[in-house]
């Protein structure tokens, strides 16, 4: 509910907007080239406007507020071992106090790029999945080779899809960097340190989402039973990428102190692994209507989640192998109650449950202690609920 | 031979270095997520390591000798109207001359990046292609698609193979950013005008070489038999790629004058398009042994070169139908022959090997008409020649 308030709306509506903008732009770049680009470029503007609800730049932006709002930053990471190249001694105010480095809206549009990072990994994982369908209409690659089949061309018709999705996947990513650094440098007045700052903060979210994501799906060919590995993919392929690193991006556009960006990031950490845990319950025992996905896909694909490397490893013996046995495969009814039996009477659920409720509570905690405005802070607390609630 | 001198061993060691650097560092920040994680990553390296004439940072670092070498960039593009971010008023030199504005290693390590760019589209070209081998030996998703074969893991092969190998295409992909980011970043006095030159010029190169291999997969499909389309897919997906814009980012990167920029360009887009034209001519007349790819491949694809579509164009309409229907499949060696008789017979071919001689003397003429100091001006010429003759 607070997620409807005036500062949310506002958020959403100058992050779609920048979206709209630079798709706009990057399309008639594509026609330049030629039309059947640009028709092509449209389906990644289709996917975008078509769906999501902004998660990453709404945390990061939400971010930026609450550290733009704060007087006095005259810690600000960083910035006062520049080179002397910036333009900062003519951003400071009155008092004492400085503005952000960055203007509002350049970094709602610096933000907004990580919905293209999302475009790319949706779009590529998509075809690692084979999934047909996302959010109730046909995969980027799966439209495509209907369309090649429906206009009877040349190749195999999943081939062409496939490929041109690769393609678009990484263009899509390629914009992500251009509209992420298009944005930084034309914020007024804006200085080297902080672009190298919020270099590497970006470059650290993209290594981090692809080497967990590459985890992933390195565990599931292998069969990974640790309790570390799932770990560590939603630590990186979830957390970081969603949460973590948003929140840091968001703080350090607006300057912010590196206690607050510590404290910032323990939070993303601790809400982003809980919204992972929330996930892998409604992966089993998620209601099809409300999570848009067939019910047990999570044990079908064989997914390396904790908990179900939980379950295999505090089960009994006997009951441990069944559910192994019952991974990576289509189920029948009474199979997939089994599994889901397994999995509540080894204690695995109580322990999920549990530790989402440690990590909402640890991500609370440090919310409380970083030093933020008001406003923003509201809005982050709101934000975290909204991804615990998996209301996103 | 030229290019056996002094100037482009130095370069060469340069790019290589810079690339050796980046790659251990990127390996280990995935080691820091999980060593499985680097040990994909590893396959970066080799790839990276393993082949590659570095044709694109050698075009881009010799652009750079031959601007940097000037004495006067008194109309240095974009930098005069800058918004007074910039440090540039600490570079000037004592005689009204400037030092370039991104420093020499800061250039190459920059332009290196654009071998990061060519793993992944190289990586992503062989999953499209569904080529088994590059440079003797296995692709990058062939050979993931053994390994997990050769270790019995779960679900197939080849998915395995080709889902690590799209995920091993974007992280280059997204290092190539930071690897160009970064090294300008953190060239000593860097200023934000220049910054926003070679950005947007990086920026135009990605789109162009995505958006031209777009519309390859597209006019493949669709049996595209105009002119302009492969003229399209040359010019974007070789020419801007290739060599114009690394030269244009060279260029920029010295601070060159527009009337520069200009001309380098104009030499980069004839190269460029003589190079694939050149590669047009070897993908149907090659020798296997010495082009390293099976003879007649490009029949085989039914790619849409311009070679071809000028056959269908001007070939007899028996031949002309006849053409198309060697195109595509399979042909035995008396269909190879014949085909080669009828793009010969149009007059095809000596239209193709006129247009070459054409652009390879418009592209001197562009660079005669650069002012560029000698040493960059040499070396410029010396990597044409080597384009053309495909000794790259």
């Amino acid at each position: 509910m607070e997620s409807n308030g005036p500062a949310s709306t506002g958020a959403a509506e100058l992050i779609g907007s920048a979206l709209e903008r630079e798709l706009s732009d990057r399309i008639e770049e594509l026609a330049g080239i030629d039309e059947r680009c640009a028709g092509l470029g449209e389906r990644i503007r289709a996917f975008v406007e078509g769906g999501g609800k902004r998660m990453r730049p709404l945390f990061a932006l939400a971010a930026y507020e609450g550290c733009a709002g704060k007087a006095d930053r005259a810690g600000a990471v960083g910035r006062s071992d520049d080179t002397g190249t910036d333009g900062a001694a003519g951003s400071e105010g009155a008092s004492g106090t400085a503005e952000a480095p960055v203007a509002r809206a350049s970094a709602a549009r610096a933000v907004a790029a990580l919905e293209l990072i999302q475009a790319c990994a949706l779009i590529h994982d998509d075809i690692i999945d084979s999934s047909a369908t996302r959010r109730g209409v046909s995969t980027v690659h799966v439209a495509l080779a209907e369309w090649h089949r429906d206009n009877t061309l040349a190749g195999d018709s999943a081939d062409y899809g496939r490929n041109q999705a690769i393609l678009l996947g990484d263009i899509a990513l390629a914009w992500a960097d251009d509209m992420f650094s298009g944005a930084l440098l034309d914020s007024p007045g804006i200085d080297v340190a902080t672009l190298r700052l919020a270099h590497a903060a970006w470059s650290g979210m993209r290594t981090e989402v692809l080497g967990g994501q590459m985890l992933d799906v390195h565990a599931e060919a292998t069969g990974a039973r640790d309790l570390d590995t799932p770990a560590k993919v939603n630590r990186y392929k979830t957390a970081a990428y969603t949460i973590e690193r948003p929140v840091h991006i968001g703080a350090l556009l607006a300057g912010a102190d590196e206690a607050t960006i510590a404290s910032l990031r323990e939070f993303g950490v601790a809400i982003g692994l809980a919204f992972q845990l929330v996930d892998d319950l409604l992966g089993v025992f998620g209601d099809p209507a409300v999570t848009g996905k067939p019910s047990g896909d999570d044990l079908r694909e064989g997914k390396r989640t904790v908990l179900i490397n939980r379950a295999l490893e505090t089960a009994p013996p006997a009951e441990a192998a069944e559910l192994e046995g019952l991974l990576g495969r289509e189920l029948s009814p009474a199979e997939f109650e089994r599994a889901r039996a397994i999995l509540r009477d080894c204690g695995a659920v109580a322990h999920v449950e549990a530790e989402i409720e440690r990590l909402t509570a640890d991500g609370t905690a440090a919310l409380d202690a970083a030093d933020l405005a008001p406003g923003g802070r509201a809005e982050l607390g709101a934000l975290a609920a909204r991804a615990v609630k998996r209301t996103f």
